[in-house]
């Protein structure tokens, strides 16, 4: 008999990645494809044909990763950043057409389950993950179990009455206004000049350049806040830090680490580890597929 | 046979509450008794005897509710708050001695799990709590089931780099340092004299007094960063607000619940209630009734 295996599907708002994915978390004939974004329906249709490709006998199940805020109750799309998904039950929609068991996840959670299983979160109990990229999302797994909840905590506020947020974000002072790719570009631009981005900040760090240096720590300080109100909450010993942006590497998470400290309830703070993400740009992919893997066992009974 | 009845204890900084509670969450042969403070064996034996007066045929467990982080998995006490517990395995201790199946939990979860069951929370799904007395504690139940970690809520950050904490927490900008009866007192005292504290505070509010207003109006926007925080982590339907500090009422939640929109993600902001909470203060004991069943069933293998 043939392993079982799963395709994962990380739906993003410029292309929609696809693979099989094995249940410790490996992948084959990862594929690539632009997301169509004129409608849901498109969307949808686009989502469809990349699965279509990839299906065959050995599939027991179909995992989705997006950017979006479910409710797991009933399955429906809340709300999606970046890309036309709203008030849709994506869960039944996919489990009709290709009469398998589908799980959904939004993106940053199914990075976490996969950084749990096969990346820098392996061996740990409960783990916090951020992934600082365009925008910051998060995730957490509790006592081996990947919670399945919101989790929007690029959204906790770190600074009342702040900066404005991104995007249709109403609020004002959040982790995401200051800790993501995004917020670097600006930072960078207004140091060195229009043409600077979130990468040439990391560069001139790396250079030694103390401007650059200075604002990457600014950032991690911020970071380091957020991460000590998660601690709080959660208590975890592990925290990944993933995302485009986690490149900034220890110019960001030192800093990080010493505000941590700092708001940390004791005698936890000391134990904390802050490390960044193994995956890569793998992580949604690998998640989704064990998201199916989940959605899979759910409908042989648990 | 007699409905199986547990007793609750809720041990404070300065008494011990006790009672028969039944599975419903009503309480009989409610007692008080100051806490000996003198050593962490004296906090046991005071305790204990605090049991012992209530024990009989019909008491299937016992629950404790202690102002402490815990390890849940080893039973473990981790460090308190007002009282001089720290690396002992309570939950052992207190089995051994009652040979009875014993439940711990934190008195600010103990308090949500009450709210949950049989107060303010009545017919929710998904349910925060903060209570707001001299510190700020807070808990959580997700799903219909409480969470059993830290949910130490008090000490998220609220204000990057903002007020030092109180007591031995190191933070700075914590929910706690702003939004607690301490807190009022303080502002009290700096707005009408030495002699004020946080009742008067909120009986010139009451009377009409402007500056009393806005003083609590400035404490509740921070409350609801904090709430708007923990609704973009946890997406509950309803927000309890407890301890005694709760008293403020709506000169405290108005403004609490305009910021907390401001904050939450769409489309839910619009859709969280914010109330005050119902059970007073029995709700720590009633509470530790509750984990007392929980404990009775895990030992029953259920």
């Amino acid at each position: 008999m043939r392993e079982p295996r799963v395709i994962g599907v990380d739906l993003g708002g410029t292309k929609i990645l696809t693979g099989i994915v094995t249940r410790d978390g490996s992948v084959e004939h990862r594929r690539e494809t632009p997301t169509p974004l004129e409608s849901q329906e498109a969307v949808l249709a686009g989502v469809g044909a990349a699965v279509e490709e990839l299906l065959d006998d050995s599939v027991v199940a179909l995992g989705f990763g997006i950017p979006s805020r479910l409710d797991q109750k009933t399955g429906r799309v809340e709300g999606s950043v970046n890309i036309p998904l709203q008030g849709l039950d994506l869960r039944s929609r996919m489990a009709e057409r290709f009469n398998l068991p589908v799980g959904i996840e939004n993106d940053a959670n199914a990075a976490t389950y996969a950084e749990f299983v096969a990346g820098a979160g392996r061996g740990a109990e409960t783990m916090v993950m951020l992934t600082l990229g365009t925008g910051c999302g998060g995730g957490v797994v509790i006592d081996g179990k990947l919670y399945r909840g919101w989790a929007e905590f690029g959204h906790i506020v770190i600074e009342y009455d702040g900066l404005p947020c991104q995007g249709t974000c109403t609020g004002r002072g959040h982790l995401e206004g200051y800790v993501t790719g995004t917020a670097a570009t600006k930072l960078a631009q207004e140091a060195f000049g229009p043409a600077a981005d979130a990468h040439r900040l990391v560069r001139l760090a790396s250079e030694g350049d103390p401007t650059a240096r200075e604002l990457l720590a600014g950032m991690g300080r911020r970071l380091g806040a957020g991460i000590g109100s998660l601690v709080n909450i959660f208590n975890p010993e592990l925290v990944v830090i993933g995302g485009g942006f986690a490149a900034a590497g220890d110019f960001l998470l030192d800093p990080a680490r010493e505000v941590m400290r700092r708001e940390a309830l004791a005698p936890d703070g000391g134990r904390v580890r802050i490390v960044r993400a193994e995956l890569g740009t793998a992580a949604g992919l690998i998640g989704a597929g064990l998201v199916a893997f989940d959605a899979a066992s759910a409908a042989n009974g648990g």
